[in-house]
Order: C-alpha cells, then structure tokens, then sequence
C-alpha cells in the first residue's frame, strides 16, 4: 500500500479506499484476515488509530467484520466485481418456467394494446418518404425529439430542448455509453448499493470501475461519497431500485453540491417514474441542474421490452462527444420505431396507455399487500414508497439467503432477494423482491400462498438439518 | 525505449515496434528528427547495424523518411490515432450539400423499392404476436438467421449453420463489439492500409490499439504481420476498400495459417460483394476455417443505409462472450425489422432487387469510364477489380493532397484520394475514388468534367502560386 503523505485525501481515507478496492477487486479474499491495526500502522508509520478508523469505515460499510478477540476479516459473499459468477443464482437466461413468477422489472404485455402500435407502426410506414431511409444523424428524429419534450413537460412538469434529447437504442445503451463519455476524467464511477444488476454489468462491461455507496430508506447516501474519486454517480432518485425509496431533498440538495464541487455529473435513471400511485410526481434532480445531471430514460417498462428506443437528455458540454460514441457503436436508431413512437406520444394515446397501465398496476399492488395481510401471521413491512412495478418485502425473523432462493426454485417459485441485488452483503438479508406487474390478482394470492409455503417448509428443514 | 534481450521477438523489431508505436501515438510528431543511428545504438547498447535494420523497416512502411546527409525525419502527414483531427478534410457530418458528389458507400436510395420494404414491413406488424414484443434474446430472431444462412448459400457458396449468425445492429455494431470480444488477450487488431475511416474510427473508440499493415492491389499484405502482436487481423478480402483489389489465394493460405498458429481470429467484413461485375463470386475467407474468421455481413449498402440490422458470423468459442457483450450493450434488435428482413429473403425479392441493382451500378461503372476515357487525355489508370459502388483512378502524374481537395470542394465537387484514406501518408498521392452507385450516367459526366476542370485549374493555380 502506498500513502500520499500531504495528498487532500486523509491518510484513513487513503488506507479505507486501497482495502476497499483490495476487497472489491478480489486482491483480498472473502473471509481473509486484514493484518492487525498493530502490524499494519508500523507497516505504513501511521499511528494506530488512523488505522483503527480505516477499518471502522470498512466495518460501517459491511466489508469487514470484527468480532472480540479475533482479527478483523474480510465479509464472505461479497460480490466480486467481474460479477458473472454471482448469476448464477438468477436463472435469467434459461428459459425455464415458473409456475409463480415475482419477477421484477416485466410489464403486462398482455395489457398492451397492440393494435394501436401495429396502427402506429403502418401509419409510419405510410408516411416515412425515401430520405428517411438514408443515414440521419445519431441525434436521433427531430419530431421524436419534440414530442419526448412536450410528454416530459406534461408527464414530469421537466422544461428540456428537443436539442438537449438523444435517441439510444433503450436505456441500457445510454448506460453502455455514458462511461466512455466520462472516460476522459478516468476517474471512477459511484453506483447505489443494492442496484439493478443488469446495470453493474452494463457499465462494468463498458469499462467502468465501479463504487457502491450505500442506499438506506431515503435513496443514496451522499455522506459516503468522497471527494476527487468519481466522474459520475448513478443513481434512481424517482423510486430507488430495488429498495424503493425516494431520493430525500437534503440529499438531493447535496448531491448537486458534491457534482458542482467535483466537476461530476449525476446519471438520473427514471426508469419507472410514470408508474406513481400516492401523492405528487417526483421532479426529477435534473430539474435542478441540467448541465450537472444526465437523466436516462426507457419506453420499454411503459410500452413493451423489444422496443429498442430510449433516450438520454445531456448537458451541453458532452453532445458532441455523444454523437460521435453513437455514430461509432451503431450509427443511429430505426427510423421506423422512431416515427410509430412520435405518433403515439403525439396523439397522447401514450398518456392515455399509462394511465391505464397505472390504475392497473396500482390495483395488483393493493391486491399483493391484501395477499400478504391476509397470508402471512409473522411481521412484514413494505419498504420504499407507493410506486413502480416491484414490492420490496422485509421479514424481520427471517434470512432468504441463495439456498433459499434455490428451495423456493425447486417449489416452482421464482422469487428474488434485495442480497441477490446488493454489492456489498450481508446488510439485507431480511428483504423479498416481489414483482407483481405482470401478474393478475389470482395469480399474486396463489404466488404469495406458495412463498408461505416454501418459507415454512424451509425453516422446518433447516432446523431438521435438511437444507442445502 | 525498454527492449527484452532473450525475447522472442529479435531486437531490431523491438526498435521498430518501440519507435512505430511513438510515432502513430503523437510522441514523435510529423517531421521530428530521429535519433542518430550511432546515437541510439550506443544508447541502447546494441549494435549500430541494428538499428539501422529497424530504421530501414520504417522506412519502407513509409512512416519515415531519410534524405542523404540529413537525419531521418517522421514522415509528414501521418495520420495520428486519436483520427478526429484528420476528419475535417472530409464533411461527413455538415450538411453542404454539393452540385457533384462522388462520395463512396452510397447505395442508390432512389432505385431502392419502398413499397416492397412496406409491404413486408405491414406483413410483419400483422404476423407478429404479443409474445414477439417481449425480450427475445440477444442472438437475433431465429427465422431471420435462418433465411440469411440460406441466402450466404445460394448467394455465395457458403454452408453455415443459422446458430453460428449473430444479429447486430448493423456491421458497425459487430465491429463496435469485436474489440471487447477479443480483449482478453490484450494484444492489438491490425488493419488494412488504406481503409475505412469510419472503420478505423468504430475500432478505435471501442478501445483497441490499431496497427496498419500495407496493402497493395493483391489485398492486405501478409509478410508485415509480427508474431505476438494481434488478437485479430481486419480485412475485406472480396474488395479490399479503397484499393479494391481482391485478396490473393497464397495471402489467403498465409493468413489462415497465421491466425492458427498465433491463436487469431480474422475479421472478414464483406461489406459489398454482391456487387461483383466480373467472374464469379469471390469465395469468403470465412470457407477457409469457421473456427478462425469472425465474418461480419450488411444489409445497410444492399437495401437502405438507415436499416440497423446486419450479422456476424462468430467461431463457438466466441458465441457465449458476444450474448452477453451484446445483452449489455442494447439487449437485442427490433422485431419488426428482423421480421420483415426475414420474409425480404424467404420470398427471394431480396435476390431480385440485388440482381437489379447489380445491372444498375454495372451500368454506371460503364458510363463513369466511358467518361473518364472521353474527357481524361492524360494517362489514367483503374485500380482493382470490377465490384463495389465506387471506382479507384490513379493519375500517375498528379499529386492528390488536401488542398486539391479544398479546391474541388470550393467548385462544388466532392471527391475523395486513398491518400485521406490511408493511415500511414505519402503511398498513395496520386489516386482519386470516385463513388458512382448513388449517380446516374449523366451526374457522372457532368462531375467528371467538372473534375477535370479542377485538376486543370488548381494545376495552373499551383504554378502560378494561387492555390490554397
């Protein structure tokens, strides 16, 4: 370990930062003994309690663990940043079927009104001329650009350019993007822990180094960020996935702050903001400073998942950058999905679809927390705020943990965990991830009638020595 | 300058690579001054004839230049990596739009049949089901790989299995995507010289570390390829682009045997031989050994430039890394496309229309050199075979640089030389493309009298001191 003695960063920051990455890049195994606070501070000529405060910040964040008169050592079934192995709890690929489904993040395709896209799609193909088959521009279309602008204007009261508005091919895209657009500070990037792992892979693909910072109840917790150390910080401010919670104003407030200060941006993924069932909409962070915040943006929660159109609204001093990245990975997006969707949002059937779509899940959801009243004797507690596709669920006298997860599997359950979603472990371990978006009323009462079941039958066997 | 005695690459290459390396990074500018070859091998503490050989190996390759009695210089006008600063000699992304255009890779959109393309696009919107609006899996729809499985056959001999096609969102994506196919062995990808900018570019910001390897009108030139340096080699064997050779069959067994022996891979980007005016079709690199050539195919130059749908053809070993390069990237492509791609070649219009178009742009190959034979009284000469959209002409007694072409372009011509194309300058002055596909017999006349008119005036304008 080597320490800049004078740097602006504290000597216990230097020394929590080099374990952490140790950690987190696999350099320090799960369980491994950290050498003693003794050892280590005349390893480094530091005085001991700079050490004993690095390894409380380690502690405080969960990557270490510290019982009496043992050496403190490194938590187990930490995630490892390369991130594949931990997928394989998550049978995303295989296409096995579950009889009870609660998996998160699925509209109801068969809600969707397909005629009205087909509609769309065939008035498009009547209008588009011979032009609009040739290259034009990795911006994306003027007029979908234009009508995004009016539907967040209406939709999330957000004053944008169409100019400020590029096309992606789906969220995932801006986020495969944006750490090339970032590249150039070749610092790295903050993720809120737990999160979508869907997104660590995207942007760990993409080359990121990546931070987690913790999530309590009220979003990202900016006290752990520190300074000089990220190009950016993710986060989903409107309804925090998995834990569900609202970015809290203070927050907020101090997040700008720490963007303005560090020359950092803010990556505001509002990827189920129209879904909102109490209260006022959120306004967006990028309301309060658009040339700190990129805001990210997806049709294919509210429309449908193979519609590959999203969009990313970016500050001035990075659209230039953008178009060139995009013209290089994939030139531009369809014309043809381009022109269907401009006219839907146009005409305002969109408006209508959500509304529809949002009165529909907001029913799902009351009938899943009737199924859990009604259900379950044991004490439960619904995390995060009214909104979204997805119920995060906390059983304070249990643990779900990955054998769980695999009985709850061979039961014909599919069922996912905020630990599955979380980087560093161990801290929620309380906590079921129920998507119920997809889903009718019945078939919610019999999912949550068989997650009874397995949980019952789990905690026999475990006590009866049979479990995994 | 750290060279590895014992190493198996011998020292003079080590020199060579070292100072190559410096130069196409900016670190020796254009027209720098070499060390002395006495200097550096007392430097270096190897013998003076070593590095004389590794001076001679630059020079050859033409990044070098060497004049009696004066120290050897950094060739002028070496292209440098990071590439934007060499953009500006072309206007790829303004607007201009000129009274003649002899850009290349322009299909004729206006020969393009649109009611076809609705047709089957209106075809699609009725078949596909609610099911097909779902996540469908990053491989590409399987009906759509299999009917190009079945086109490669009839169209160019080639019997691959619908399971080995990868659906992209056009060739871009799939080079886009290559580089971090291959990184793990941390080696570079060697190019073509001259090539594609837009190719150059598509490798370069997805991270790769290029090396240009020289071509001549037999193709790539396998002798330049070291041993241990690449993880892939890029080439356009059926028309090499811009010099439009087609490659040989010993460079052919070369490279086959290079990409064995040094576990390569190949990227054979077909990316117009269908258009082929004489002798057969060319047989891809790909028949030679599917296990070692990544064959990358386009839709955008056969139907219009805005379809986002193109396939890669890609070794097993590689499959499993792509899915998951590709799910993180954009998840998939549009149904609707792939669908109506898919029915395009099952009823063989596809077939028909390229039948068409082949008669259309051998036609005005004809016309443009008829016109270069009317108009041209000073020696001409065609480089390369008879395919592609676009014709190479070399005027052995002319000089092509960037002020010619600022001249062209300020008398409403816009063309473009192989020397723009080339990374390592000065091979190629004296050759012009002329892009022909988008132009009809007429346009073509009228722009080659206009150029003729612009080689006369900026020759007299030279003479005389004006130009420029």
């Amino acid at each position: 370990m080597i320490l800049e003695r004078n740097h602006q960063i504290p000597i216990k920051r230097q020394i929590y930062q080099n374990l952490r990455d140790k950690i987190l890049q696999g350099g320090l195994a799960s369980g491994e003994a950290l050498p003693s606070t003794r050892d280590l501070s005349s390893q480094l000529h530091v005085s001991r309690n700079t050490v004993c405060e690095a390894y409380e910040m380690l502690m405080a964040e969960g990557f270490v663990v510290h019982r009496p008169g043992a050496p403190t050592r490194v938590a187990t079934d930490l995630r490892v940043l390369s991130g594949h192995a931990s997928h394989e709890e998550e049978p995303e690929k295989t296409h096995t079927t579950f009889r009870h489904n609660f998996k998160t993040g699925r509209p109801d395709l068969t809600a969707f009104p397909i005629y009205l896209w087909q509609r769309m799609m065939r008035k498009a193909m009547d209008e588009l001329r011979i032009e609009d088959y040739d290259y034009a521009g990795p911006e994306g279309s003027l007029s979908l650009r234009t009508e995004i602008a009016a539907w967040l204007f209406r939709g999330r009261g957000m004053r944008v350019l169409p100019e400020n508005i590029f096309i992606t091919a789906g969220a995932t895209q801006a986020l495969h993007l944006i750490p090339a657009l970032l590249s150039s500070s070749g610092k790295r990037i903050a993720i809120e822990d737990p999160c979508n792992p869907g997104l660590y892979e995207t942007l760990h693909h993409a080359g990121s180094t990546l931070h987690p910072i913790p999530v309590d109840e009220y979003g990202i917790r900016p006290e752990f960020l520190e300074g000089g150390l990220y190009s950016a910080v993710y986060l989903t401010p409107s309804h925090q996935f998995p834990l569900g919670g609202i970015l809290h104003a203070q927050r907020r407030v101090k997040l700008i702050r720490y963007a303005r200060e560090e020359n950092a941006y803010l990556i505001e993924d509002d990827y189920d903001s129209e879904f909102r069932y109490l209260g006022d909409p959120v306004s967006p962070l990028y309301t309060m400073d658009p040339e700190r915040v990129i805001y990210v943006g997806t049709f294919s929660k509210v429309l449908f998942p193979a519609i590959r159109i999203g969009y990313v609204i970016l500050p001035q001093s990075l659209q230039r950058r953008w178009c060139d990245l995009r013209l290089y990975t994939d030139v531009q997006s369809s014309p043809f999905e381009q022109a269907a969707l401009a006219e839907l949002l146009r005409t305002r059937k969109f408006d209508r679809h959500i509304g529809k779509m949002r009165r529909l899940y907001q029913e799902r959801r009351a009938a899943l927390l009737r199924a859990l009243g009604d259900i379950f004797d044991e004490p439960w507690k619904v995390c995060g705020d009214a909104a979204g596709l997805h119920l995060t669920v906390q059983f304070t006298s249990r643990i779900f943990d990955a054998s769980f997860l695999r009985h709850c599997r061979a039961q014909g359950l599919w069922i996912s965990t905020v630990e599955y979603h979380s980087i560093v472990k161990g801290l929620h371990r309380d906590q079921l991830l129920i998507g119920y978006g997809h889903l009718t009323p019945e078939q919610i009462r019999d999912g949550i009638m068989c997650l009874k079941k397995c949980i019952e039958t789990y905690a026999s066997a475990k006590t009866s020595g049979d479990a995994d």
